[in-house]
């Protein structure tokens, strides 16, 4: 690890500056930002390589109950500086992580006000992040955000691969349009979602994946979101200038702080090669180092689950049919009579168990164990599940038994039905619970409208709720895999047993009705620049019991386990499903989830992303291949691999005559000896992809 | 224990009752209620011995985004009952209590909507309480209450005794005035508090007094609130007629409600004899038994505590000054200067252990005892307080040990800044926290605007949150006194680990100004009536260190510990104040907490309260008697005493000069001999009292 840190200070403290730019460059001088202050408002802009990426772009706060922090500034100071530090993340794509970029500190007051603002730039070779900060000094102390304004100003009508702005869901799927079109296709993009409000015209979240008519490849988003509301982007497509557009509380306020502090970062991602977007720490590296003293307790984990069943129409989450309404405490599930629907039963959590110790997995995810299914979601229930109490077909503690007798956990399930407030009063009993049993990771769930009611899933107080489950989480050792709360924006650099996120359009969503191919293809560009989702890959029946189709082949499947990294990856399907292809899930058994290096060979938002990344701790290596509507045929080099070393290559392809919707279970099992130099030219259909294995000799 | 019980079923399933009139009277026939169904309106009325008190009074609800339910019932069936049971309070004014009331249960059905809505009444000979039911049958499951339309029709221009109707507090002084003369009067009666919010201008709260011109006491209230808003009382002051006001969510939606379910029991009191309100258990009784099924570890509970040093203005709850602004985590304590006047010392806190030990006290409530005061009010903070980190200038390990050996224990403090959701993520540590060292009870506080924002003290939320805190205590074995929490409503039947609770205008602000005399003689008639009341008397020195003068005489504190009926008395001042007054003192060194039987032997609302109580367990009686601002020469008769027996009694007067303002330390203390055909005629000053202890010989 290296490190490298020095600072120059000057203070400017007599002269009053009202006009002034200072500028910063990244380490290798190809992304420059100019800060100015245009007649006492503060701006910035952006260029690659001499060229505008963004336009001069103004910065500031308009408060509630306060003068705005919009103009009136005076130079109160600059710091520059540069830093280079590798660091090793608990788990990750590259078991190293480089650091390295040159830091601009603008120090600014509002004159009439004595208040303090400070801007701090960070430049990388791959983009820019920039942050508010409110330093404990002069008469700012407490305040409270009516909006932040920080302008994004695009250079032109940008592609753009966008969903719609949404204070409480990101579960849709991608519009790529012009800019100046996003208006027009705006409404049809908003499908239907238990919990969604969206709030303009022109509203779209981050990250925001954009592409220049010039083949710069842009990137929009925020890292480090800590006790302050999620950003939206709002286009003013006059002027092609995205504004920030924070999400309100219940009485419409974004943001009550308190200083010493600082906004989240707001970044800037441009390159010429879209690999490089998907290779970026940017997001990691402007998140804080590991804050847990003790780590040892976080790994990997790949596991199967009781879930596909349910959300595939063969089995439900509830024990029993009778009820239309359960209040927990007054409802007797001992005389209830149970559907025979009911997924989550002792036999068949066993068989589960049984099917994961068999074939390696770590755990076995159990959703439905809990009382309350039977009236959980639509109504903004407040006491809707207590995470203690078993259906009386799921014997909490003869299970685990079993599952460690066979070397395997058991995932635990709380689905909060964004009850947020049920939750915490219970989360401390829930956790200890699985103390108690033995289980090390939970799969938490906010679907439905957040309550205290009035209150979005990308508010403070829930961005509040979030860490502070994962935090307190990490004092009982469990890792945290979130669903529907926010986006990530790379805490878990901070926090790493955040082991995923959902927050966006998983894999549940070939049940309810299909995901259009190309998704996967993009969500890398997005969603996962703010770390790892659970996206459930895995498929390999497609047609649901309850009529839906999945709109992929078995290899564009098996691809997703390289090219959607994360550290927590399902096997979502059935065990009998698997038997059914055994050969094909080899590949899903052998696939490593962690990683010593990770290698980006081909991409393109929405049609096709390669990667090659190797098993930490091994030689051994496995390449994916996704492919979008267009299907794509790759050429691609083995150069990664170890020069002169020989190693076994097991190729899962698409079958010649394979197809998303007509033929998704034809594939193709090739064996052979490659090296470094070898090439490889391999077809992926449309929806489809490829898998490789590529094992050391 | 004598238990009584039957019912008589109608049911009237073919005939459609659109007009139908049922009628209950209490068990000696006083008091009669008549339910009608007038034109598909369900009203009722109640009359004493013959004589209206409430008349046709409209019930039913206005729903949000669905049809109300006002009107379009027939009647599906009736049920009348009666019940005559003895229940033992697990602390109380009496050792055992007499539930009996005849029983009224009306069913509708709303034939448009097939929605069911029952009500309920209950009369017994000082009242009736009436309720709505809602079953889990035809095709209400869900509804949002829009408003609670309950109406209470008075008979004329009463006079009231009344508070500023308030979502967020009750800490206000009493206003006498008719009906009339509310609107007018209602501005000046609405004094600071750190969080407040009326919403109309002849709105007031419950518990309400009433007197008619021909001489009856009414009082209208509600028991057993539970998961429902609190109500509050609106006057239409042309009729004369009272509605429900309940508080509303951030949304301003007022109850989110579940089949099956019921709202909180509306009371009406009425009665021609003053201490017939203050001996009555109508609330109590209109609540459920104790639920916990070991109460063993409860206790009454008289205590000292460091608190009144910061209130008067002598010490601070803060550790140091210097930090206009505190975040846990970062604050670093361990660097700060002490101010000096941090009251919750090692040092201060063993003087006050020595005090409590030396004085036959239980307990040492300290304050100020954790991180956080320096910047704890007015910033809606959310982080406020972690409740486990004390300041480095106390020792809670070392204190708890030498309170231990010295047989009293500490009392904590939970002050939650009205951060609701901080507290609920730290309660289990915090009531933890208090096991490991050996607490068992504690002092919480809900000061300024709630957290969740928007919410306020008497939303359904915060009512679940209150009962939350209450129940998660039982389960630590922790007794709850919850300061600027919701009024009661006699739900420490239910839960007697609801030791106290304020919600009212208490002795701390005799230390903010002062609070005029006859306040405690009309807190009885209104606050106690839902349960005990941390009061805090027992101020000996009226001037405060800030310059504020306390309105009583010694006497007229001495005789709280009768009057104010509670199982947790605090002796508030200082110890040195009571050693300059130690013959005086012995008063509340002597008098109990816990009561065999209780006599009310003359009240006037404002005016005066006369009060005699047999300790539990023991022959002994106390009696207190307070003043209002005319002060009061009592005549009172010691015919409760045991025929034929003589006891020693210590008379504690004012002085023949004693005034509230000028010499409220003048007082005179006589020792006789009584029995039960003593006559005693006694002088209280304005402001003033007296007290007497009569030990059986």
């Amino acid at each position: 690890m290296k490190r490298l840190f020095f600072f120059l200070f000057l203070l400017l403290a007599t002269a009053v500056n009202t006009a002034f730019a200072a500028e910063v460059t990244s380490p290798n001088g190809e992304v420059k930002v100019v800060f100015n202050l245009d007649n006492t408002t503060p701006t910035y802009m952006v260029s690659y390589r001499g060229k505008a990426v963004v336009k001069p772009s103004r910065l500031g706060y308009e408060l509630a109950n306060a003068e705005n922090l919009l103009d009136g500034f005076k130079l109160a100071g600059q710091e520059t500086g540069a830093f280079d530090e590798t660091w090793k993340p608990v788990w990750g794509e590259s078991s190293s992580i480089r650091n390295h970029y040159n830091e601009l500190l603008v120090h600014l007051v509002q004159e009439k006000t004595d208040r303090h603002m400070d801007i701090r730039f960070r430049v990388y070779d791959e983009g820019m992040g920039l942050r508010y900060e409110f330093p404990q000094e002069g008469k700012l102390n407490y305040f409270t955000v009516k909006e932040e304004r920080t302008e994004f100003a695009m250079t032109g009508d940008h592609t753009a691969w966008w969903i719609p702005g949404d204070y409480d869901t990101q579960e849709y799927e991608y519009t790529r349009s012009r800019l100046s079109e996003i208006r027009g296709l705006l409404q049809k993009a908003i499908t239907d979602n238990l919990s969604q409000t969206s709030f303009s015209t022109t509203g779209v979240q981050t990250s925001l994946m954009l592409k220049t008519d010039d083949g710069l490849y842009l990137n929009l988003h925020e890292a480090a979101l800590v006790d302050y509301p999620a950003m939206h982007l709002d286009l003013d497509d006059k002027s092609m200038t995205f504004r920030s557009w924070l999400t309100p509380d219940a009485q419409g306020m974004k943001g009550w702080l308190q200083t010493p502090c600082q906004s989240p970062w707001r970044t800037v991602m441009v390159t010429d090669d879209a690999r490089k977007v998907l290779a970026s720490n940017l997001i990691l590296n402007l998140n804080e180092p590991c804050k847990l003293a003790d780590t040892s307790w976080i790994h990997p984990t790949k596991y199967v689950g009781v879930w596909w069943e349910m959300i595939s129409g063969k089995g439900d989450w509830a024990y029993t049919s009778q009820f239309p309404s359960v209040k927990l405490g007054l409802t007797d599930y001992a005389k209830a009579q149970p559907s025979g629907r009911h997924s989550a039963n002792n036999a068949n959590v066993r068989r589960y168990i049984d099917f994961a110790a068999d074939n390696g997995f770590d755990q076995v995810l159990v959703e439905g164990w809990n009382i309350g299914w039977e009236d959980w979601a639509g109504n903004m229930k407040e006491k809707v599940f207590d995470f203690l109490t078993p259906y009386p077909d799921f014997d909490i503690k003869a299970l685990n038994n079993y599952a460690h007798a066979r070397g395997v956990k058991l995932m635990m399930h709380h689905e909060t039905s964004s009850s947020v407030m049920n939750y915490e009063k219970y989360m401390d009993r829930a956790y200890q619970l699985m103390k108690d049993y033995g289980y090390d990771a939970v799969k938490s769930g906010y679907v439905g409208n957040i309550i205290p009611r009035g209150e979005h899933h990308y508010s403070q107080l829930e961005i509040n709720h979030y860490l502070h489950a994962v935090k307190r989480a990490a004092d009982y050792h469990i890792m945290v895999n979130a669903h529907e709360a926010v986006r990530p924006t790379g805490l878990c650099r901070t926090y790493p047993n955040l082991i995923g996120n959902e927050s966006a359009r998983g894999t549940e969503y070939q049940a309810f009705g299909g995901t259009r191919p190309g998704h996967t293809a993009i969500l890398p560009f997005t969603r996962l620049q703010g770390g790892p989702m659970d996206y459930t890959p895995g498929i390999f029946e497609m047609d649901c019991a309850n009529g839906s189709h999945c709109n992929s082949t078995i290899c564009g499947q098996l691809a997703l386990y390289v090219t959607m990294y994360s550290p927590l990856q399902m096997a979502a399907d059935f065990p009998e499903n698997y038997m059914k292809h055994a050969d094909a899930f080899q590949f899903i058994k052998d696939v490593a989830v962690d990683w010593d290096k990770s290698v980006y060979l081909e991409a393109e938002p929405q049609e096709y992303i390669t990667a090659a990344r190797k098993a930490k701790g091994t030689d051994n290596w496995f390449v994916g291949s996704v492919a979008g509507m267009k299907g794509r045929t790759s050429a691609i080099a083995l150069d990664f691999l170890d020069k002169g070393r020989k190693y076994e290559a097991t190729i899962y392809m698409d079958g010649a005559d394979a197809d998303y919707k007509s033929r998704p279970q034809s594939y193709k099992i090739v064996k052979r000896t490659v090296t470094a130099k070898t090439k490889l030219k391999l077809r992926a259909a449309a929806g489809g992809g490829y898998a490789i294995s590529i094992m050391a000799k």
